[in-house]
């Protein structure tokens, strides 16, 4: 279970350049083997996200947020598509976090998060979220830098009531080397169905991809306090995948949902019922 | 295609009591055949999904909306889980209509409608929707008389703004027997893991079946002229949940969404990227 997690979980400092984009730490599978995994893991992923949202209607109060950081092309969509697509859909909110808009502008850089944050019961799934105001707000000087100083701590107190309140987080950040962005990015302007996931300004990212680097090492030591950070290495899909889910399995596990008692007389109802004929 | 379709539509009256709800039209398979079946249609309906997704990204402005109604057990739930599942999450907006909140209360019936309503390229679900305020509000009475009365004419208005607004409507009534839904109650209530989905409240319901059962006709009937009624013989899951399948299937279908074309140079963005290394 936790090969996983034991080997992508960061505490402290992190040099990204040490981690191997392309490695599957404690997965010794194959491509194919990781599929039949997915597929494996999807059954009890499902069974515990419907007991999670089973235990809300008995007056259950936990949810979880699962968080998605990552570089574009280093498979954001296909955690939503693959990974979150296992669950049942009435149980899911996801939010994609893009460039705010002028009202969330208007308003603290936490206010469109706590907004978008999972009810009772829900699993929350965030594509991008609040450290986009930690990372491109730091390496495009979109605010001052002793406004984004001040944010790494407002987010772990963030995070902590988050955790207060009964939200089990899971932040995750997808992990892909240079040449396999740039290899995504070619293809996306190869095949013309592709077209539409592709943005002049994925390039213009790309440009400062060292910088992002480091904006995500300084982001991942300084708010992993309350809510670890885990690394996972992207290069290759399916291990990505396999990991956020494990990942997923295991928060849903902490909490451990149980089945809500009946809060009706049920050899009452069962009469009742057989009245009707 | 539309084996299903042509003979699930409904135009003009309907007799509830002459469509037999463990019917399987258009389908001669047995309950294992279906499940395959299901599965093959979902990479047809995911495929057409990520179509209109895209559309929108290049500026189409179309959308999808299934809404879903039927009495308590009929398998709405299934839809959502089984059918709306089979398609990227990122793509979808399920909202389930409750009893209303007092600040939906203060409005008009169709005001919550209006705004659950899909944006541009998503897939829009509704589980119940304005025919409860024709449905449950003429059997129980919470609204008066004429009220009722005067929702079916701004309904049809509603759904024909939706229609020119370019949303294409998919209205399906799941079509249960009476002693189906008995044998389900009875499953919940025998089933501790099912306790959660039990409600005393549906032994009222299902106490007013046959009022509920004119209320379906007289709605159908008179809400039928934009956008077409189809009742879905639901006493076999498998089988109501192929027709949804294939109804969202043909609705997508008639959208025929396509590839938008790229709003860049596409040569230039080679080069471009490419110069990046």
């Amino acid at each position: 279970m936790s090969e996983f997690t034991d080997a992508l979980r960061v505490s402290g400092a992190v040099r990204l350049a040490d981690i191997d984009p392309a490695a599957t730490p404690g997965s010794a599978g194959s491509k194919r083997e990781g599929a039949a995994a997915l597929e494996e893991g999807g059954a009890r992923l499902a069974a515990l996200q419907e007991r999670l949202f089973a235990a809300s209607r008995g007056g259950g109060t936990r949810a979880a947020l699962l968080i998605v950081q990552g570089m574009d092309t280093s498979g954001k969509g296909g955690i939503m598509r693959h990974v979150v697509g296992q669950v049942d859909p009435q149980g899911v909110a996801i939010r994609a976090f893009k460039a705010p808009t002028e009202e969330e502008r208007a308003h603290d850089f936490l206010w469109r998060i706590e907004r978008a944050l999972p009810g009772p019961g829900m699993l929350g799934v965030f594509d991008r979220s609040h450290y986009e105001d930690v990372l491109i707000h730091r390496v495009r000087g979109l605010s001052a830098p002793a406004e984004v100083e001040s944010r790494y701590g407002r987010i772990v107190a963030f995070e902590q009531g988050l955790l207060d309140r009964g939200i089990e987080v899971v932040k995750v950040m997808l992990h892909i080397s240079r040449e396999e962005q740039g290899a995504r990015l070619l293809e996306r302007l190869d095949r013309p169905e592709k077209h539409w996931k592709y943005n002049p300004g994925d390039v213009d990212e790309r440009q400062e991809w060292d910088a992002y680097m480091e904006a995500y090492e300084v982001a991942i030591e300084r708010t992993g306090i309350a809510v670890p950070w885990h690394v996972v290495p992207a290069d290759r899909k399916w291990f990505a995948r396999l990991a956020v889910q494990e990942l997923l399995i295991e928060a849903l596990e902490r909490i451990d949902p149980r089945w809500p008692e009946a809060d009706f007389d049920v050899a009452a109802e069962r009469e009742r019922l057989l009245a009707t004929g």
